[in-house]
């Protein structure tokens, strides 16, 4: 059934840091609704390293609750800018992408973008396909749209430039070029976090100078990961990947600090406001948040795993975490029939990054941290390997050997 | 002969307000001349509104004399910007330029520049050429070789910002295209006035970028009008065009200011420094300024005129101006054997631009200021006008009709 506009609007709002307007907001949706015409959402992503974790998920869930509503996402990837790399010459971590390199991002971004949107409504585009093809006179054009003090009231401008750091001249042209793809694409709304608003209204300026509708901003908040304090970022390994194994992902969400549920809620999750409201009135009336935590955790893998590999996690994490003892339900490691000793499982343990390397494996057997059925192992090299053995390793890993 | 080193670096120096360097200047020198390949001066030119006056002939003259020592002069037209006008859009007052007013304009600034310069060595270039083809990648390569502090740095950069006046990120481009037209055209040498050092050592910072040698910049003073006291300008009635006749031109000159007399040698001829030196030297000892502006008039006259016509200058300057007679020799106007009444001379008078209207005229009439063959005129409508008429407007303005 159709949502009234007022349920639209609450719905988007959930969570958000903030929109700009929810007036205009609410005009785009009426005119939709009348002309039966869904809204183009925009979202612009860095081609450089994709791997998505939930905090970049939030604008991608934000985004999929408005596919709901029946609206149309666009994933812009910022090509052009990759295939430039740096400008100046001087980063070397700034190295231009190839054709190939971008591409094969864009799959990889696809493929993990596509766990949380609907494939149906989402469409994924090249800024190059425009970019590359402006030309000096109206490159001019788009530059004298914007003053220099309007440039340099941007946040990171204004402090490098009050603290004497460089920018580069061509480095203006990108909250500029975020602002035409805007215009290219016809955005009604584009998304992102609080640290684009620059970037975001430029869009709206440049739609403005030409008289096109303007798109609306919707800022989301910036994540914190499982230490409660940083922003979620796979470098700070405070991250849960979309990635990651339903039993992996589970054990994550549980490790959220309390103060955070509600945040994770509304999110992390596509929750509808008034269930999130009861969750609230929940905690505070004194239900114990680890059972609350245990839902997310239960919502949050449910997302992007299946329902069966939601309850393995689920059955994996009672029976490893809470209780303690053998799990009943094992990963399963399949090795080919010549694997017949502990190195050379050690081997595909790597391969599967199940363990770091060899040799830490090799120090963990001398150190008795590993088992077989239960029984200590101690010789690293000769110990034989039959299949269906169960090999613990440390604490809290276990596999089961299936030998083809 | 060939001149030396040394000779040539004087000739150069000669009324220049700066040059960087006059190190790099003696290098560039001795290579040239050990390669026998001659310098490449460049000087870039607006395609707005080309009516050249001796203030803008400064740096011409200077080329002038270096292509007298044998280097090559590259006269660039800045059709580019001209062809684009306002990229805001907002100013009325620059339209872009069609393709036939660009040639146009160059057209009428060739004539006048090789009034001054020696067509042989001279070329002229259209700056379009290489930048109306820039990708938006080379262009963000451009923007990328110069930073926002440094580009602030430039006198009318810093003032506007200073006060809160706008300044376009598109501005920021003028100088980068300036710089970047020196290495298209592998310039060892860019002249302009002082306005223009920001500009010209852009184009020694894009250079060294690229590892191409560093062109001279050679910055050369502003030239006070006719009133001793503001920049000569058409705009404020204080000039010399190098299109007057050689009488106008004589008269203006010596309407020159005393205390202007050396610098107008400097600036304005191509004397030898030794001679200027020496009419220093007169000065200071006595002599009649009036005197050495009689030569001074003489040899700019002389410039830009033949020498007939020069002492034609000469001769009706000593009769009209100094002895206030009726001179013997007087311009003649060709006009239609129909044009046969005061008012319709009048007509042609105008149209020669010796007079500004036809009511200036009638009233000048009524006024009594007019005459024919030294005969006051009355009657402006009726009075007729005989082949071989001596018309005295006003003091000191003379036309002999010849009929057809």
């Amino acid at each position: 059934m159709k949502k009234t506009i007022d349920e639209q609007i609450k719905i988007i709002s959930k969570g958000a840091a903030d929109i700009i307007s929810i007036d205009e907001l609410k005009e785009k949706l009426i005119k939709s609704e009348k002309e039966n015409k869904p809204l183009i959402i925009k979202l612009g992503l860095d081609p450089s390293a994709p791997d998505i974790h939930l905090g970049h998920a939030v604008v991608l869930r934000k985004i999929k609750q408005m596919q709901d509503l029946g609206h149309k996402a666009v994933i812009l990837i910022g090509d052009f800018t990759g295939k430039i790399g740096d400008p100046t010459g001087k980063s070397k971590t700034r190295k231009p992408l190839t054709q190939e390199q971008v591409l094969e991002n864009a799959l990889t971004y696809q493929k993990q973008i596509l766990k949380v949107l609907d494939k149906e409504k989402t469409e994924i585009k090249f800024n190059s396909e425009w970019l590359s093809k402006l030309s000096f006179e109206e490159v001019l054009k788009l530059a004298a749209t914007t003053t220099v003090a309007r440039m340099l009231e941007r946040d990171d401008f204004k402090n490098r430039y009050s603290n004497n750091a460089p920018i580069g001249i061509h480095e203006f042209f990108y909250p500029l070029m975020q602002g035409y793809d805007s215009i290219k694409l016809k955005a009604d709304i584009e998304l992102g976090g609080t640290d684009q608003t620059f970037n975001i209204l430029m869009g709206r300026t440049l739609q403005k100078n030409i008289e096109m509708e303007q798109q609306i901003a919707i800022f989301m908040p910036i994540l914190e990961g499982l230490d409660g304090i940083e922003k979620m970022s796979k470098s700070l390994g405070n991250y849960i990947g979309v990635d990651e194994k339903a039993e992996v992902m589970f054990k994550k969400v549980m490790e959220v600090p309390d103060n955070l549920i509600i945040k994770y809620f509304e999110l992390a999750t596509d929750e509808h406001p008034d269930r999130i409201e009861e969750i609230k009135k929940e905690l505070k009336e004194g239900k114990n948040p680890r059972d609350i935590k245990f839902q997310l955790a239960k919502i949050i893998t449910n997302l992007y795993h299946t329902d069966k590999e939601t309850k393995y996690a689920i059955d994996y994490y009672e029976q490893v975490f809470k209780q303690g003892s053998l799990p009943q339900i094992v990963p399963e490691l399949t090795v080919s029939s010549e694997c017949d000793t502990l190195k050379k499982v050690g081997t595909v343990l790597v391969k599967n990054r199940i363990i770091d390397s060899n040799n830490e494996f090799r120090r963990l057997v001398n150190q008795g941290g590993v088992q077989i059925n239960n029984q200590k192992v101690t010789n690293f090299d000769n110990t034989q390997i039959e299949n269906e053995d169960i090999i613990k390793i440390g604490k809290k890993r276990f596999v089961k050997i299936i030998k083809l």
